[in-house]
């Protein structure tokens, strides 16, 4: 007489219950966890932290990077690349006036970032 | 990607208004934007943004480490380590039942993280 054994599969462990048996809610999907957390280390880091607050506090809601080097103590080359991330996450805008770069924040950009963690 | 960090001597500072000579407002105090970027670098990743995720729309609030590892198609190990980082960063308390570890959102902690991008 046939014996049948029945093994357990990956794929069977994968569609059943759990071990726990509780299950998980379903996780954004990951090409949106991908886009979030893109945006989110454009931001988490300590010098483009500084920044942001800088042009934030700027009473004319803009700042120079000329003005941004001497603030946050790096070299405008550092300062550069800095606003670069920042402004290529949408996170600033930039315009060049005569010799210098002007920053002013996006606040819904922002406001995007901070509802991922809402 | 590593950056140069060259500080501005004070030599330099002294030397008076800036090129554009507007002045910018004064930044976060860097220890503090060092503190801010550690909390978001923890939740500034695509799988543990899927974490947080699972535990928000869990109706329990909470989840089993087990049920999480198969929702977000990570081993075990791997989901184990994110959420340790996401423990460590105060976002997720971490609770032993029996076998499996269960994990609660940290709410206040959250909107922490949030209120620096506000």
């Amino acid at each position: 007489m046939a014996v049948t054994t029945i093994t357990t599969t990956p794929q069977a462990l994968a569609e059943g219950p759990s071990a726990c048996g509780v299950g998980a809610a379903t996780p954004i999907p990951r090409d949106e966890a991908e886009r979030r957390a893109a945006l989110l280390k454009a931001v988490a880091d300590p010098a483009r932290l500084q920044l942001l607050s800088i042009v934030r506090e700027s009473p004319s809601g803009e700042a120079c990077v000329c003005d941004m080097a001497d603030a946050v103590g790096l070299t405008q080359p550092t300062v550069s690349h800095h606003l670069k991330i920042l402004v290529d996450a949408g996170l600033l805008t930039r315009e060049r006036r005569g010799t210098w770069a002007w920053f002013t924040l996006v606040p819904e950009r922002m406001a995007e970032a901070a509802s991922f963690l809402g």
